[in-house]
């Protein structure tokens, strides 16, 4: 149903203009750049627009567009819907501001003219007052910042619905910088039609987002729910995570100004989001580390997590945190406690978290991992690998790359220090190895995977 | 006491070597490179190394060196030990590993008969077992990773002691990465005599330092209720901040192996901090930021903090996370608000998260920022400067600048995305003002900067 905003086969961009610096000629340019379906600008001041025919007005196009882009004044909003609505069109995104955030009587009147207008001809709206749509496989991009403002990261699998413009387009910009792939990122603004739960439908069945990341401020009463309903569905596909804004009073007053949110009570949110399967992530840092591993790692068939360290002291932090997270990290058992001794040197430790300490190299590592990897009773493995350690030299990075798909179990690495170690984190995230810095962090997104793995197994079940 | 460690005016370096690779070899040019006063290779085997005069044995030494620093195999430790003590040296640092840390019989004599040797003549030790001291003021270097393993952070005020050697250097290298100064860090391996004590004593009164970091597994138990009475008085001094590890009991079995710690029990740890005004960091990330934070802000009268952003849904994370925190977010009184409606377009929101909304400019930002830092019943503010926003070109980082000192309050800023947010970040923390990516952490940092504003006004009530 949502396909022709995300899959159109013709746009048309109602207030496309030549103007540098406005919103109607950046989102033009976007399309131009990359969109291989048809273009329309719409402006009755302009014969032609950046070397494409400009028409006068809706009814003036030589075809019925699968997507319209609104970009004019809010008091011509409602003239427009009702030509596209005329021509059959069934998909509008209204970027425009002027509605009801305004908080005047103007405003509230015109988002009320839109609606009526949607409900007679049919139409879906995304919006008003939103950035609305960033696809990156079909090229649709109604991010109204230009490239060098806001980087649009690589072609990827996840997927980011968001209550804020502002925080989807740094998210955005931040993604390109780390390199991690995004889908589709969907801002919806005052949100008088498209929702969350008709978003969390589309990307379901999409099959190029494999990860989906909401930022909710609020949901809608009789939206809650349904919601809840279709996240439930949804989780048994694929992971769906929440960072949920206006979670203390003081922060849903907060929300109250900034969308017109019902922040509402968290304490029902956070109920109904476990009930859903939904992962709740509760911090800027949970959010993308778990979007990282979740996109990278195979799922876990257990808790049992051992740690195979060059540094003693990480070794102990990991723990801490691993424990601290519910996992277990079993004691070394006597089978395996023999090998290690054979292949380790006596000063190793081969109590699990198992010390290489500071004088192994990369070959030391991988005798271990490869006992470690290969037993039944290892649900997943945590390599800390600091680089400054004079030994590690790259072999340990390779093996680690093959390694994880050979035993299909997650393999994550803790790195920390300066450019060595961001040279190690680079090449291992490429190659779907994940790599935190910190132990703590670490060992929450392997929780999120773990969540996750449960959540899929009894849906299995 | 301690300052022949810290400041030797000559140095001995009994086990230098010229060999690649050697430990004796990278501490020699460790030296070589940095440290001003007269250096002393011992070797039998050489007449010169690198340039320098080696001597064949302590006794023929042509002074008594301030410090001395031994690199031989653990048996023949004792023996250079007494020439040491014969020779009227008082300060030794022993890098050499081979002692109690093996679990071996011979390891625990060979331990136990240096002890009794530093006993016999007065010798202060730091190790066996350990990469020593990193001064970043006086050149004393013993942290045997060469730079390109290991690079060495630029001069600054933050001491760190810790117990893990790779961590210590691990935290050189991302600190270095960071350009975080540090004045000295310190990693005592076995620690026979020098301590976590004597060391807080000693940089209590380091003019060089102003911020002290310790990573601690666990106090021998006579040396506890010292450690907190010392920490009692340096905290009204100076912060101290501590991460505990073996906080869980299946970490403190890891730090048993690890560094035969008594990671004892979490609790009274955790009570005794708190008692002393030691500030517990529970985090790799909190670490870090705690630091940086201390570093570069004011101290802060109250708890009220006001947010100013231009991204309304960052807003609301951060009133949450300051929420959670225990800050107060004032509502936003009478009279500033009408100031504020003066200035500010309408759509703009003037209740506190102020929102200056997605086309503000730094001129705008300024403005505001005026009315809100030159008032008394503000204790601090945190700008939220999503550079994703057209009108931020840098006028705002100049004025933040300059406010921070105008005002004297902490004054912190949350910047998300890629290239431009790290440029602006760059040049904002180069000037003091400490940024954030992360609202959540933003606020347990500016949490801790409040709880050392605290125990400053308690200690000078």
């Amino acid at each position: 149903m949502l396909d022709s905003f995300f899959n159109p086969r013709s746009v048309a961009i109602v207030g496309a203009t030549p103007k540098e610096g406005k919103v109607g000629r950046v989102i033009l340019e976007n399309f131009i750049k990359k969109y291989k379906g048809r273009i329309y600008p719409v402006n009755p001041g302009y014969n032609e627009i950046m070397g494409l025919k400009c028409y006068r007005s809706v009814s003036e196009l030589p075809e019925t567009p699968d997507l319209a882009i609104i970009v004019i004044p809010a008091p011509s909003v409602p003239e427009v819907l009702r030509e596209l609505g005329e021509k059959g069109c069934k998909a509008v995104i209204i970027i425009s501001g002027g509605f009801k955030e305004t908080g005047t009587p103007e405003g509230e009147r015109l988002e009320h003219e839109i609606k009526e207008l949607a409900g007679k001809y049919g139409i879906r709206i995304i919006g008003p007052n939103c950035i609305g749509i960033f696809d990156n496989w079909s090229g649709v991009d109604t991010f109204f910042l230009p490239e060098e403002k806001m980087r649009r990261p690589p072609k990827g699998y996840v997927a980011f619905i968001s209550q804020s413009g502002a925080f989807a387009s740094a998210l955005m910009d931040w993604m390109a910088y780390n390199n991690i792939g995004v889908s589709r990122a969907i801002s919806y603004g005052n949100k008088i039609d498209v929702d969350d739960v008709d978003l969390l439908e589309y990307l379901a069945g999409d099959d190029k987002t494999r990860v989906i990341l909401i930022y909710l401020e609020g949901l809608k009463n009789a939206r809650g729910r349904i919601f809840i309903e279709t996240a439930r569905r949804v989780s048994r596909v694929k992971p769906v995570l929440v960072f949920k804004a206006g979670k203390t009073s003081r922060g849903s007053l907060a929300a109250a100004s900034h969308t017109a949110a019902l922040a509402g009570n968290y304490s029902l949110y956070r109920s109904a989001f476990k009930q859903a399967g939904v992962i709740e992530v509760e911090s800027f840092d949970e959010m993308m580390d778990a979007v990282r591993i979740l996109l990278d790692q195979p799922l876990m068939n257990g808790n049992r997590v051992y740690v195979v360290t060059d540094a003693g002291g990480v070794g102990v932090m990991l723990t801490d945190a691993l424990t601290v997270q519910g996992f277990e990290l079993p004691r070394t058992p006597p089978d395996l406690r023999e090998e290690l001794r054979k292949i380790l040197p006596p000063h190793c430790i081969v109590e699990n978290p198992i010390d290489l300490t500071g004088d192994t190299d990369d070959e030391r590592y991988i005798k271990v991992l490869e006992k470690v990897l290969s037993r039944s009773d290892v649900d997943a493995v945590v390599v800390v690998a600091l680089p400054q350690v004079p030994g590690i030299k790259g072999g340990l990075a390779d093996y680690l790359i093959e390694a994880k798909n050979k035993y299909m179990k997650p393999v994550i690495v803790i790195s920390i220090g300066g450019e060595e170690a961001i040279k190690l984190a680079r090449k291992l995230q490429e190659n779907g190895v994940t790599v935190f810095e910190s132990p703590e962090r670490a060992a929450k997104a392997l929780k999120v995977l773990y969540i996750y793995s449960r959540i899929k197994s009894n849906t299995q079940e």
